[in-house]
């Protein structure tokens, strides 16, 4: 005795999402079915549109539905500043956030040869090319601070100087509202190194 | 800025699932979009195809592709049996781990006045009708056993007595392979209370 076939496969194919198990595609599926019918039947179709239309922004590597985002298309935005970000969620954030007037690069990921994760799966190559056109006079390296973020920026730092553009690093350090006591030692440390004359 | 239309009504659309709040479907999306563009197109298809084709057995409200369930179609099933249990999830444990060999009533939910859920959204006019047949000779309650649960099973033991037809509840007690010493008050009560002669 299994699940009706449909029901077995949607189970299934719900487990390809991120942090889905076998216990939550059911309850997700089961959900879908007693009481969000119309909102399953919308999801397939948001789904179906996105994979068809989102593409990924041939200048930045941003998500868009067209051949360049809304940033790089933007004329108003500083050409010559370049910020180097992980994912798409880390552009929204600095959007948000910060009055930053300059343009992205999105490396979807961060250099991990574990993972087989190198630079040409970053999009490196994109990047170069940039900075070949001798426009970008500044790259900010925005990547996480993890071992793995600093060596990406490391890598695009050097990258960088190889086209006679600036490299900075964002700021690391004690958070705003943070309370010296409860900062870990790594951060700490790094606040410390990295003060500045006032 | 915000993201393009289609990944921001992808993101919309998955807050649909169960436990998944604005940053996991962010995550998600961009986990598809990024890593699993066939696995979500296939994820669109399964879910238009259940929601398409996968409806509740008319006889026991299990999740079934056809009018009736492989288990309520099946003959050699013990028609005079019946297990009540809260999801189609309870009937595949039971198929699993045991030798049950009689027919369900899935009340897909729990009597939960607060939730507005009473008795006609537990389907129990199905059931009423199915023990009305006069068939049925014994219901088995498979309820939780939470506050819900129990008033659950009171409920449909009631319907039951008055369609005459014997009532039994699966029993409660200290789990197989557990200590005596880390089982909670209420089970290792009603362990007691429940106990049986040798």
């Amino acid at each position: 005795m299994a699940f009706s076939p449909a029901l077995t496969s949607l189970i299934d194919a719900l487990r390809i999402l991120p942090g889905v198990g076998a216990k939550s595609a059911q309850r997700m599926a089961f959900h879908m079915l007693q009481r969000e019918r119309e909102g399953a039947a919308h999801l397939a179709r948001s789904i179906e549109q996105a994979v068809e239309n989102v593409h990924h922004c041939k200048s930045c590597r941003m998500f868009t539905e067209h051949e360049i985002c809304d940033i790089c298309a933007n004329e108003r935005r500083d050409a010559s500043v370049v910020c180097v970000v992980e994912s798409p969620a880390d552009v929204m954030a600095i959007e948000q956030n910060t009055d930053f007037g300059g343009r992205y690069f999105v490396l979807l990921g961060r250099l991990s040869p574990i993972d087989g994760v190198g630079p040409n799966e970053l999009g490196l190559d994109i990047l170069r090319q940039r900075l070949a056109e001798g426009t970008v006079e500044e790259v900010i390296l925005a990547t996480g601070a993890t071992v793995e973020g600093e060596a990406t920026a490391q890598y695009v730092a050097d990258l960088a100087r190889q086209h006679n553009a600036g490299v900075s690093r964002i700021a690391h350090g004690v958070p705003i509202g943070g309370e010296l006591e409860y900062v870990d030692a790594g951060t700490l440390s790094q606040a410390f190194s990295g003060r500045r004359a006032l």
